[in-house]
């Protein structure tokens, strides 16, 4: 777990782009009013509380806090890890790995070398280990769904919020001299609904939706990994089979890395 | 079963920030209008009378009611459920289970049970049971289907509403002066279509979406269960598969809270 | 087969409504307008005939009386004719059959039979029903097709006939009180594309649509039902397993109702 | 093989329409401008170019001559085939076979029947007869996608027109009675973006699509049949089978027709 | 791999195109605007960073080259350079492939045939190919995602853009005549939206699409001819096996190439 900077970042200077373009031709003052900010953001937030479950919206700040953390899915780290549990496991037993599992942060990972270890039938393992990934993707699921949804209501209430102004400045058309002011802030809720929709609740949504697919990809690794030391297959093997996920370049640089341990292991064998 | 009152409260919010917005530049009273508030909604309502046989546009009232009410759907007491169950069927013959059935509200697992206490062939009970939950699942999806259109029809409708008005206006312009509160009345439609498919129509589809998924997280835990009970397998095991269903909180904190039932079970084994 | 008399009148109905609403404002008068009515209607049909064969575009007054008739899809008979079925080929030989099929109107059911009767081997007989279903989906599917994209395509011709209209006007501009009229009568087209698309078009697909899905359960319904007469399953059994595919209520009601045929097949068994 | 003369016809009737709506209210001259139609066409092909790879493109004569020719893809008449080839095959093998593929035009058809002459296996058959048809399809969706990514892009280009011209316009805003003319040439790339994209390119995409789903239909009724061949079954098998894919109607038509085939052909087992 | 002139060449003439089309009835000059290209460009990108990992941002440049270098996946060379790989298999074993593969360029043809020589389980070569493939069909798929995402967000920016310059407008609207220019400059950033997405981006993302798809059939290919060579088939069956990858004029065209070849190879067997 390490943080992940480039996000706020990216959001900071997103938002100050936006600041300096419209000092570019008026001031920020136009564009701040409170009513329009809580109809398109707390009004959205309504909608998402009928969608969906309170328990799942209560989440939303652990969520935040995934965009902001990286998880440590090192995926060459993890094939060294295999390749050592795998050296252990076949000149000591499998049974040596029970005092290596409490060391392991990856919960996937923990749960599925204690069921090789405890001689579980590869099958039930394999099953176990999927129904635990599929639910753990359903779980991120609900957080790509909850923001990409906010993504499609902010502007819904943007307009609604543009539409309410409108109908109230027309239907009072004394003085054709406010209609330009009336506009004006009729526009902001929808200026609003984009703003939070384009450069927060989508991207934010995607985030998620790339997080939720690079810890498939390094869960189904760890399923092929565990497999593999448990039907005792040899290092080398092993090594070959995780890296079909790296691309050329990754791979290039760990067979370098890896030379020497390489060269030790083959003397195990 | 219990009241979820956390829909209708956002409901309530949601409207009364749209008409505190309203109030903000004019008042409520120029957003009432009747004739537009029977184009949108009943002009949108007949359209749904023409897409979904009348039988399933019966149901809106007790779909409605399904967003009021949370089913029970916990799955860990399911889990203690199973555990449970299994001590009794492996002490005490699986035919003891006949007289727990009588009190399980839950029609899958009560059905699923019988056919196991019935000696029904495993492959056969999986079958019917994925049947059942199949059909429960394509009469659930039929409920957010008509909502999710009629999220569509509604703004359609709403839009109609406002040409129509528009036309009627344009094609008599005698005195542009009218021409302010004409379009404001136009609005209106366009207006309503928004709120109610925003506030109402989609936010229903999408709680109705979440319910669906989560029932039928639920089902197949019961599917699991009800097999491995009938395949005599020992409570710890069941505990262990049926886990995977849930987050890693909830396995902490049911895992504190079995501790007891564990060291009993562990005895019986 | 009995008519279904819901969808005319629902279009009755919401059509009266959009005239009484234009009638609130203005007079029907002003939206008729026949050269808008051809543009958009005329011109979508000739894109919908450089879409589809013209075999497919001829079907559709038979499209159309599906809309207007609802099909025997009946789930409770079907079970109770499984159950009288099973009972005949177990007391009397499946060859008894034979003579039962002659009366029976449903395709699928006729034909999956007449092979049940004939011998043929169950795979077969299972994977030609399969065909002949998927391919009565696909005919259908035609169907639902052609009136979504004429969904699709009215509302395209109504502003391709804005256009022509907008343009003719705005270069002709001399007197600037023409205006109003002239927006008027370019809406028009507007207004008929998305009346036609949302109270006709559209929901005519959807009904179709979920005609075809409840059609596709119903075989569903028979190829279990034939496979399980051929395979002498007993009554009770074909029941239990066609009862997973009714909901609840409509099982409760079919077991009063039935409670008289189990006795009087459970002597049988 | 044979000409399909209703596309034109209707792309022609569709044409003239507009053409005649044009008229109703100005005249075409005020609607042919070649900088607007250069800009839709040429520059959302430009698009295209980039899009797709230049191989493909070239195709576009030989996919556009495909709307206008309808293969001869008759069900009925392959059924009939596979009758007098079964026939023929099992009377005197299957060896004398070999004479007829020549005169074979479909060559789906005749690889899979010189792979049955050549007793290859059947597995292998069918997995070569997938492949080529999976190719063969993905050849077709090629052509479809190019249309409907030209149906996509040339509204986008006609919108960029009308941008250029409307900003063009408003900054040279001095004389105000020229706003009306300026809006009509701005809104006429509108209008072809949008009259190419409904009334050609979207609707040859699902031309091309309906064509693609018909001879895939097609193909695995050879695959079935060339199997079905080869396995040796009886004629009156193969009719069965093969018969599933014809609708109702022409399933009757054929009986009739086939009613004395099948007289002699029972002789024949 | 060689240069494909053609997307950028269209690129150029897609622009000019623009540029000629702003000169008709205006100057250039009036549709450059730093801040307007700024908040388009670099606001979308922000959104971007926030979308993505940084990891698969960096690689852009290199996505884009993709765009200019078309790789060599010609079928034809690669079904010969199988076939030729089959006779000196087939003819000195399968180990003197070995020194054949070091002159290879493609990465997975290399492993699999690497694999093969080292005499590995067939369904291992299979599935490591097969992960290695869907491996760098994902990473593929990224770069299509973030151009289609960019594609999106480019035209919300310049909304968001063109709200800014509204808004901005509209609330110092003193003099009348400046609304013509405001509006002006207001529309350039909705045209700097449209234009980066419809002439690049999206163009750019079904480029790469079809690049992926193009080569996944390649790889597709490869195993099916690492996997024929291994079991030891014969030349010309691996050419027919391989030859329903190809469209039937390349088959012809092929067929008078290898006439030769076929002669020479049916000696060999």
């Amino acid at each position: 777990m390490k943080k992940n900077l480039i996000p706020p970042l990216a959001l900071v200077i997103g938002a100050s782009l936006i600041i300096w373009s419209i000092n570019q031709g008026g001031s920020i003052g136009g564009f701040i009013d409170v009513p329009s900010l809580i109809i398109t953001l707390v009004g959205s937030f309504c909608a998402l509380l009928i969608s969906f479950p309170f328990s799942d919206i209560k989440k939303i700040p652990i969520i935040l806090k995934k965009v902001l953390i990286t998880p440590s899915v090192d995926k060459s780290d993890l094939i060294d890890q295999f390749i050592e549990l795998s050296r252990l496991s076949r000149s000591q037993g499998i049974l040596t790995l029970e005092q290596e599992i409490g060391q392991i942060d990856n919960l996937i990972l923990r749960d599925g070398l204690q069921m090789a270890v405890d001689g579980m039938d590869p099958t039930d393992i394999k099953s176990i280990l999927e129904i635990k990934i599929s639910n753990m993707e359903a779980r991120h699921e609900v957080g790509q769904t909850i923001f990409l949804k906010w993504g499609e209501l902010a502007p819904a209430f943007g307009m609604i919020g543009t539409l309410i102004s409108l109908i109230n400045m027309l239907s009072q058309l004394n003085d054709p001299s406010t209609i330009g002011s009336g506009m004006a802030v009729a526009l902001i809720t929808t200026f609003y609904g984009s703003f939070f929709a384009n450069l927060l609740f989508i991207p934010i949504a995607t985030n998620l939706k790339m997080q939720t697919e690079s810890e498939l990809e390094f869960c189904e690794m760890i399923v092929e990994g565990v497999l593999s030391i448990q039907a005792g297959q040899n290092p080398r093997t092993i090594e070959q089979k995780l890296s079909s996920y790296l691309d050329n370049k990754s791979v290039k640089s760990k067979e370098i890395r890896n030379s020497n341990i390489s060269a030790v292991q083959s003397e195990v064998n």
